[in-house]
């Protein structure tokens, strides 16, 4: 069999292409052919800093979790797919024997193997192997790209999941980027009947309103607090002081964004910490927060949420092929992150056509 | 002022007209001048067998609960409402000091006043009385009809909401009826992305098809829980032994449907009871459903459902206009009775045109 | 190494010994050396009638799935026990790839390895193999008797999880068998402040009331229903037609107090179905459970259910050994099988002393 | 009838009496004989300096709202409550009419009225005059000051139920003042079978061990973060980087203790702010809070806690009459409240004796 062409990135901003040898499935294993990569924000983090905060990249690692691709061998014991299958790859695994496996929790699993996080590769290369139990069958009315976009739209689910975003529901998505759209998504999927998105770029915001913002604030023109309190308030009919969305994501990572993500929700409202800021100590007005019973909650990746994904895409509820706004041949890989690095601002998703 | 017109139900199959003083709203009331009456199977069953289990009709009963109108007049300290606003109202409201009031769960309060069900009336007549808190301002883009009818769409939310169904959940409702119908739109606007109705009318499998079934199966034609377990294993993956839906809705009120909603759920699902059987006692295979671990539900009206029901249609997630079929003015609120009764299979809702 | 003397079940009421070879363990397994193992009334019922449901014993058959034991030898990749350790071993365990294991309910996994239950072998034998991540260390002033017991309350606390015991809550449990009793001791670690114990045997009841039941019922003399909702009217003011318990659990598995156990529960409260009535079909006043908004869950097992038994008696919350009423060394293992078969109303639990 | 002797708070540590109109109980109200008031930190901080927040006492204040006393009267309606009853009153009753009280959250109900923070005046009074609903009823083993302290357990139970305690959970509590106790003892007896209380004096934390802690930490001696991580790592075998409680309770109101609050949970556990620092903007590690899935909830008051902490004090499974340190005749209130301010090292709670 042919080598499995690989792109490998070996220092800040250095990538080079490596022949690896074709990997086997072993028991339970699937082999994948890769048709999709999608570029993360954190991939290129770790392209353009060569870290993560504790995670850092001390030798050659390979980029990309957002794939699809189709089953091209499996290995002993594998039983729900078979070769040519098209597939998604959850991008890590876990444990399945902790304490937090076994309740459900396995995003929280201290032993967890995650695409394209140091030392394990991720999956811009021709052919990866990958546990049958979190490679997932997609439908035909499911595109490549589509598929290999489930990975962020996972992410959206489990900010909705962890908000209780419920039907009738109003929301604040703060930051337009791709999570924050996938979390638009996610939450009108749910219920949401309301969604104000916040964003400085009017492109960004364009884009979240046609994945289902019902507003758009752009924060560079106005107070997207007071916005949100005098939207919501005339919705509920709630006091300008208890006034406020059911559920707000913050997506952007920025102190500011995730200051006026605590004063987004009403009164016994949630706040939810997508994005992280850069720094990890942030001044908050906690008080507030505390005496109007604003539940915060961080999010760490997801837990059970292709399946979801996938019923939601492939039922028509959410589109996930608008997300992409250009596109490299695998042969372009670097230039994609580059790209991807320098016009965050003009482009939502990356992605990479690896075969 | 002039009289209110009333329509006055004082034996099976009977009803006359009286003109009633016009109410004064006392304070924290309003007075609503209506405009639709929705035709509900309680009212009709009333109106043909004078009872509902053990509510008797023993003294004239006005019927109607499903209730649209203008405000006409307001009384002392109402602030949320002014005359002139369209409002739907919500037919039962509770002692607000019980335990059950003071938790969230208002609908078993002890003391609730519900409208059409002896001896309190209902709001077939030119004007009701009503407090402010259970009566809802509607925006311009909800029509009187979808007004009325978001008394229905709150048992659908309440059972949905019961049920727990969350995104991407596969459903089935048992019974395409108008509880089945606004169980279904409920249950898509919470997300579920497969919903199969059963019922043994085309007629109402179409309209059910129309507002949010992805599946119908017509139950004179084949055996629907077989259906819902090959239609679920094929999507889920799992063996035909644990398949299943993760929520099913019983809302045809017959023992072998009743029967049926607690073999369509998978194992570790829900079956939520809307319909009633008219006998009590209903023989069940109880150990199955309670060694799969399947939870069986029942509702009781609802709680805090209009604004939810009012974000939902005001947003365009539901259209409950799809579901008015037949309509009569106020003068033949009694034919629009015996058509209810008589036209079941060929009819869905029946509305009302008081003014 | 010498041989591992096992107690074979290979007929109704028919039990031989054999030796077999020690088992060796694998990779993540251990071998423990058994030293309890209690009598469940499931092994009773495969004893006495070769079969529980479709559940059919066609091959010989070790009995025994409440065990504790030492850890006598650990496999590859073993880390968090070790040779000597006293251990209690949860009895199933699950394929750990499905969407059940996934999600956190591996109890309702349909790939389950659950001893004593055909064609998989229990514990009635002098060494067993177990994987490491279901047994468990249990500290000193846990008792081997206890440690055994811990699969009883792991029943017990998976039915006060599923029934949603709090503090302060009005718990009904009827029948006060071994199942019983933990299910008493489960819901007063919960909280439960008033605990009313039904059955038809003062044995019992008197072991209850030890145990933690606030107030016993002799069913036999008076309307454990009538006293039940009697006591609980008193206690919260609500009007008897909404009194009742918020939590009744029924584990005496017959038709009569499965019927009880629905009419137990306040309105809006739950019913835990725990033991199973012989005949799966049983005619039930299924209206007024759902009309009163009764939730009606059965259990399969626990998942989750041993760190937190662990916890609770390792801190003296919970005495499994006052639960302990016959003993029986290992070479009696039948005479003991025909004592609780005949005895069942003057014992509790019956331990066999295997090592 | 004579007056009602009151005690008014009309500068910063000034009192003095007044001799008001015994008030009149309206319909569905009582008028209580008042016999306990505990002081509580926040009654402190008015008297000390004349506000808390944005609540700033600008007429003369009655201060006092942990209150127990006896039914005097009874207004027009009331049927649940009688003369001569012993009762509590649970001191803040809501509208009953808002969004917030229709669905159970009445404490976050914008026109709550509470005693003691301005305008609405407190207990210190011989008589008050108080809704039926928030007025409880309370069993003879319960004495007077249980009643009254009713009221700080009312705010544990509150922070135990939105911390999601369960049985076998491990807690921390950090201060053990009267809050701290009050939450040690709700933590308690919803199952936590580890509970580590912190603070910096032994006076406190040997109260706190009487009333349930299970461990102590005296943080002027040692880095409590590190020795709750090295507790819990090892009763629960999770590695130190994931180690923690599975619930937080920051009860002291500081800085460092809110910092500490957000530490000392387990990946994936909860932290609950009672107290609050005095200045609104606190510098946190929210990126690891966030990334560790640590929930943060803040509390405001509680609701429908009355009923459970009566029966958690009446079936003896809380002791409130340990936390009574200091106690003073109603003659003396002014003195109370000075020595609850000096003496707060060496005291628990100081309780007046109104009559």
């Amino acid at each position: 069999m042919v080598d499995s062409r690989t792109a490998v990135l070996d220092g800040i901003r250095q990538m080079h292409w490596e022949s690896r040898a074709v990997p086997q499935p072993g028991p339970l294993e699937v082999r994948v052919r890769v048709r999709r990569v999608g570029v993360c924000g954190s991939d290129v983090h770790y392209y353009t800093h060569g870290r993560i905060g504790g995670f850092v990249v001390e030798a050659p690692l390979v980029l990309g979790h957002e794939v699809s691709g189709v089953v091209d061998a499996v290995g002993e014991g594998v039983t729900r797919l078979e070769v040519g299958q098209r597939v998604a790859l959850e991008p890590g695994y876990p444990c399945r024997r902790c304490w937090y496996c076994k309740t459900g929790h396995y995003n929280l699993c201290p032993s967890m193997t995650f695409m394209a996080t140091p030392p394990v590769d991720g999956a811009l290369s021709e052919y990866v192997v990958w546990p049958e139990d979190f490679t997932f069958a997609v439908p035909d009315n499911v595109s490549d790209d589509a598929a290999a976009l489930l990975e962020p739209l996972a992410v959206g689910i489990w900010a909705a999941r962890r908000g209780g975003v419920k039907p009738g529901d109003t929301v604040a998505v703060i930051g337009a980027g791709p999570i924050g759209c996938t979390s638009i998504q996610a939450a009108r999927a749910a219920g949401a009947t309301t969604v104000i998105a916040v964003d400085l770029e009017d492109f960004r915001l364009d884009l979240a309103r046609k994945v289902g913002a019902t507003h758009t604030v752009n924060a560079r023109n106005g107070d997207a607090v007071a916005e949100i309190r005098r939207v919501t308030a005339e919705l509920t009919g709630l006091p300008l002081s208890h006034a406020g969305v059911d559920v707000a994501f913050e997506t952007a990572g920025s102190v500011p964004t995730c200051r006026m993500s605590l004063q987004a929700p009403r009164t016994g409202g949630v706040t939810v910490l997508v994005g992280l800021p850069p720094d990890p100590e942030v001044s908050l007005d906690i008080v507030s927060a505390a005496s109007r019973e604003t539940d915060i909650r961080g999010i760490f990746r997801y837990a059970n949420c292709y399946p979801t994904a996938i019923a939601l895409v492939a039922s028509g509820a959410i589109d996930l092929d608008a997300l992409v706004t250009h596109r490299y041949p695998f042969s372009e890989a670097q230039a994609a992150f580059e790209f991807a690095d320098h016009e965050k601002r003009a482009s939502m998703k990356v992605m990479i056509d690896v075969g």
